[in-house]
């Protein structure tokens, strides 16, 4: 697969952690408008805090966008600002950009400065190695235990042209020891503003990459970044609702790199599509849904192939949405296990069949309101805990 | 041990799951004053609504608890609540008490409804067999797969003589399929009031059993009940001030019984004592001690021996509590990992050592305020999966 026009990459070795290609430089030609969505949790690796940075003084320029694996800088104080902004300032110079163009990201252990002088050292080879086909290496260089690259296309027309959109990931969460960093890049060859980037991507990334539970932790270092080159032409996108194939190409893209990782869970067998209908407000409706797709009993539930449906509702019970438990109904698949409360005549068998699926449909009816939420979580299996108890080193 | 003076029990098999004692019987002989804690889940079991309504409507005056395994009784709508009050009907007419006197509880699969006919069958039995060193057979026919009876006293003065607290348990979570009940009946011959018992049960269960976590999921019949039977005689006790000596031994009947449950959780190995210090606000301290215990990450690196103390900052980090990122600190037991925010030049070894503890103190420093918030919680390892991933059948 091709970066769409405007667009090149690379991934090289840089000998940050384990001997594998661990440095990907994205490079968009003629500059991109960008948007990003970073992680919520309170410490932001020191990328995170760079990068939010630079693009608030590009007012969402973005020239490139430098991703190392194997070393995640957070939780490094001044030390790793400052590494960070080596990085940016080293590729800024390497490409004749301004710093505040260069967009870093990092993945790996928490609480390791990182190597700044290895990167620097290998950009300039980054950047004489940068082609559209560069996706590949690009792709690669930042997994770390996943099981392979997380590539997705789409398309889209606008003003009569056919323009693309590519997207590539690296997975989150019941991954390896201290690599549980979600990082998504999307490209569009889109002429479409920051403002509209930021629209679209918002709401994109609210029905995929943050409606994904793998273990319910959340990085120091996600990070979800939208590039649009605009080099497919014509009249420019000001906001999201001029370009709505646009913003329907971004979604898919998004989402199914949301599925490749949740199905990519090391250690997962089979991801549960939890939706929930019914609730008094859309609030209660993800609480409700987080519940169930975090809960370690329904998880285990889930790998064993048990539609232990009990669990399923005690943790909707718990969950501090309101529910009637004299409506309340729940389904797996086709097949409806509760009714108005009550568990009903079903077939055990034809229940456990839905729960040997790759994908368990489960979906709960509060029975108080309309409002609805949707999740995919993986399951929790015994490779999971062996993979996160191992030492570190 | 034995029970209070004024306390009977016994334990018998009444054949509703597996071959095994099921059936436990306290008895109050002269009746008892009680208060009792339930659980918040929104699907209440049917014998927590019979249980609540009778203690409200006999004005806080128990004079019998039966309590099955085997059938939680829960989600079981309106033939579940007929069961429970039928039980709680036939042990009234054996006893000569008002139905209203007798408290019911039940753990055991979900969904299930209770055969009561083998529980009334099996009372004029489980009465026959009642007496003061009964406490044996009554704590065993309680327990689900619970590795061992889990029973503690202590004693305190009331007016210068010498008083009993006894208590007895069954684990919650990280338990059997469908077997996540918490159960624990304590028993004292104190002359409280209901008023004086409510407020010194509430504060004992804020420090015990409401800051424990196994897996985070609460159940449908969490039941912590306390009864005082006066036997001890002396002035009456009409408010939990007036009585500190008797509210200390019930906390640590509590604490212990407490400690018991999450030490016994099955597959866990260690236990990790999370202290919250320097929040905002108590409540922001129980997010982040919440956020610290139910990771999956944070405890399968507890499971590993693993100080990856990244994990605990990264769960801190999402709790929803305000933490200065640059005033942050963090211990395991005495070694400083984490100091103003950035790591320590600690040594690994000593920090491995406290995490092959049996139980690791982790305090973590959010250096916002000064409230504070502390939770027992059991590590997770591939036992607690396969026992949970298991079949119900």
């Amino acid at each position: 697969m091709k970066l769409p026009k405007g667009f090149l990459a690379s991934g090289v070795e840089a000998g940050i952690g384990k001997k594998r290609p661990d440095l990907a430089l994205l490079v968009a030609e003629g500059g991109a408008n960008a948007a990003a969505v970073f992680t919520r949790n309170r410490f932001l690796a020191a990328p995170v805090v760079v990068s939010k940075a630079a693009l608030r003084r590009s007012g969402g320029r973005v020239r490139a966008v430098v991703v190392n694996s194997g070393c995640a800088n957070a939780v490094t104080g001044a030390a790793g600002l400052a590494a960070a902004r080596a990085v940016q300032r080293r590729a800024a110079g390497l490409l004749g950009c301004p710093a505040r163009e260069v967009f870093v990201a990092s993945t790996g252990v928490i609480g390791v400065l990182l190597p700044d002088e290895k990167i620097r050292a290998r950009l300039p080879d980054a950047v004489a190695r940068l082609s559209a086909g560069g996706l590949a290496a690009a792709s690669r260089a930042i997994l770390t235990t996943d099981a392979g690259p997380k590539v997705a296309q789409a398309a889209y027309s606008w003003n009569g042209r056919r323009g693309r959109v590519v997207g590539f990931a690296k997975g989150a969460g019941m991954i390896h020891p201290d690599m549980a960093t979600m990082l998504a890049f999307v490209t569009t060859d889109a002429p479409a503003a920051p403002a509209a980037l930021r629209s679209i991507l918002r709401s994109a990334v609210g029905e995929s990459f943050n409606a994904i539970s793998v273990d319910g932790d959340t990085s120091t270092n996600d990070t979800v970044l939208l590039l649009a080159s605009g080099t497919l032409g014509g009249p420019g996108i000001a906001a999201a609702e001029e370009a709505p194939e646009l913003a329907r190409a971004v979604a898919e893209v998004c989402r199914r790199l949301a599925w490749m990782i949740v199905r990519d869970g090391e250690g997962a067998t089979r991801v549960m599509d939890v939706e929930i209908t019914g609730a008094a407000s859309e609030r209660e409706a993800r609480l409700a849904a987080h519940a169930v797709a975090t809960s370690p009993l329904v998880k285990t539930a889930l790998h064993g192939g048990d539609p232990n449906w009990g669990r399923i509702l005690a943790a909707i019970g718990r969950s501090g949405a309101r529910v009637s438990t004299r409506r309340v109904s729940l389904k797996a698949g086709p097949v409806v296990l509760v009714e108005s409360g009550a568990p009903t005549a079903y077939r055990e068998a034809a229940a456990a069949k839905v729960f040997a699926r790759e994908r368990v449909p489960i979906t709960a009816d509060l029975g108080v309101g309309s409002a609805r939420a949707r999740l995919l979580a993986a399951d929790l299996g015994p490779a999971y805990v062996s993979l996160n108890a191992d030492y570190r080193s």
